[in-house]
């Protein structure tokens, strides 16, 4: 196991009506006029925009507006979040939906109190500073409820990065399982897809003697097994929808991915697609992972077998464990599209044609310099040839 | 699954030398004056105690020093840090040992900021307010790096009783498994006891659809499992102390024990035993156990029938679920024999005619009136029962 650092002090709210401890979170956590920032039309048509605000207004904290924020977010609605704060005098961002409006938020909340380009936490810059993030969690997938990341898409060039730091953790996350219970089945899906990839790319690692942590991811894919098919079967089941809730979180607040190196090359590899397409990125990732599995597979075959036999129920060919770790990716990929995912390019709306640029952008876009690091280093060809599984 | 709340604001610094941290991170979390809090000899002959003041006097932090803690820790030295922390103007805690000199450093922590007797928390008052606690964690064990939770007992009548609250739960831990090496063998497999037992408290609940904390619950058993016979047969091997040492904080700083109802009955027998006698916590749990859960078995006989299959490996009889939720417990306690622990009273050196004593504490002191709950609620019947179990 490797040395490591773990924090996570975000504070969760979890369980029905949580939604109605926001004002009083947002004062506790020294939020004195707060910026709430939203997606579309569901959080208001649902009410719970409504809630949330009578929340903030009976604990007499005031707040300005900011909605319209897009899945993959842009970085348009970002520069028109950090001027609305510096305006107002904002000292508090409240983001109300998913893993989309909390990125968001969380590039507001560095921009607002850093004299330059936002951008430049997203070019590599380590975020040290924001004003506090609170989040209202709309839907079980991107982790960001308890995580220190952002994944912003700058419409110049259509690049998708990523930025990290503490400060942009939230201070706390309500988490009411219940407000996902009108998500439609697709959503749901490409979320439990988008859980699911951030186990597999911790579980990818090269590092020895992690037993403790493999045994964590693999028990909440386990979860995840269990539980998925359950609310796409009926979408008002409260308690599947909670096991996943909590699942989503502890998969991405890094508890069982400290002390081992990390992959997230499908995670690369996908950004690409849906920054181009705006596909749902779990719907990407259940076409890429697949495909980057069986490509990198054999770098180590007992790690792809282990996964298979503890997770997907396969039997352990000893001779050829690279029949198990076949069939545990098989295993994976028949679960993703039985919960309604995608399997190729065709489904997914990608074309082939446009793989060359997706390689490009993904290999030597904002200062790469033809590969991507991860499991295993893929370069250029590597990718080409990934992407071209996936037709 | 039940509402709950989650917080664990701990920052955990994990690996081979980070006990030099340790100035840094005192200063970090705003402390001018340090009292180190130790235990007997072992912190001073490794050179541990050396390491950790060399780091507060480069980080420029003064301390003063208390020693002497023992196991199951007294009220009475807990008197005397609040007094020297009083005296000295100390406004930081530092723990450099096991869960007793942690949970002393907690209770001095709580008691230098009250103006009462610091024995009201451990009546039942909750602790809202205490000086910051960091700790340097010597044996995986107690979890008490990781909670908001301190067991102290008092001399007079040798009361045995938990306090709880955030205030005290410690601003940072340390962890180094490395630390861990030099343990006794008994002292490592009353440690890995203790663990399991705070996973299979979680684990015996009344909650429903509990799915996602199950499996965690699971994958930390099964990861006790597996490392601790290793540690025990190489008392070197770092990789194995280092799982289990995650393990253990995992299995207490409640990610795994949300939204369900906890049973801690094994806990509450086990206290009065390790009160009286003053054997290791853990052992005196090795022998609680297996007695509490053959008591309470058929008061839902899936939920042992649930660990015996998925962390014994029992196979599963349908027509007799009874059979396969025994074998369970038997595996547990056969496995807990094999790390060397003891099985019944004489090996713990517990005496039969202390029973209705041992009864009369538990189920009448401090304010009880003839039962405590938890999975089941148990009365003087119950318990006499049980503790006859164990001879």
């Amino acid at each position: 196991m490797e040395n490591f650092s773990f924090y996570s002090p975000t504070y969760f709210a979890f369980g029905k009506g949580a939604e109605n401890q926001a004002g009083n979170l947002v004062k506790q956590f020294g939020g004195s006029k707060v910026l709430i920032h939203f997606g579309g039309g569901s959080v208001v048509r649902s009410g719970l925009l409504d809630r949330v605000k009578k929340s903030l207004a009976d604990a007499d904290v005031p707040f300005v507006e900011l909605g319209g924020v897009k899945p993959n977010p842009r970085s348009g609605l970002v520069y028109e979040g950090i001027e609305l704060c510096k305006k107002e005098g904002v000292d508090f961002i409240l983001a109300v939906g998913g893993g989309s409006t909390i990125d968001s938020a969380k590039a507001i909340a560095a921009g607002t109190v850093y004299d330059g380009d936002f951008w430049d936490f997203y070019s590599g810059k380590p975020i040290t500073k924001a004003l506090p993030v609170g989040t209202v969690l709309t839907i079980a997938a991107a982790g960001s409820e308890g995580s220190p990341d952002s994944v912003i898409t700058k419409e110049e060039g259509m690049f998708k990065r990523g930025a990290s730091g503490n400060a942009i953790r939230p201070k706390f996350s309500i988490l009411n399982p219940a407000l996902t219970q009108t998500l439609p089945a697709y959503q749901t899906a490409a979320g439990a897809t988008d859980i699911m990839a951030h186990l597999y790319e911790r579980y990818l690692t090269n590092s020895k003697e992690v037993e403790v942590t493999d045994r964590l991811i693999e028990a909440l894919l386990l979860t995840m097994v269990h539980e998925t098919p359950r609310v796409i079967e009926n979408p008002d089941n409260y308690d599947a929808r909670a096991n996943i809730m909590w699942a989503g979180m502890m998969a991405h607040n890094n508890s069982c991915g400290v002390g081992r190196s990390q992959d997230w090359n499908s995670h690369n590899i996908e950004h690409e697609l849906s920054a181009l397409y705006d596909c749902a990125h779990g719907a990407g990732l259940a076409v890429t992972m697949p495909a980057v599995f069986k490509y990198v597979m054999h770098h180590n075959v007992m790690r792809f077998a282990q996964v298979a036999v503890r997770v997907w129920g396969c039997q352990m060919d000893f001779e050829h464990p690279e029949v198990t770790a076949l069939a545990g990716i098989k295993a994976f990929q028949n679960f993703l599209i039985s919960i309604g995912m995608p399997k190729n390019f065709e489904e997914l709306g990608a074309k082939e044609e446009d793989i060359p640029k997706l390689v490009s952008v993904l290999c030597r876009g904002d200062g790469r310099t033809g590969s991507i690091s991860g499991f295993v280093t893929l370069n250029e060809e590597d990718c080409t040839k990934i992407y071209q599984m996936m037709i």
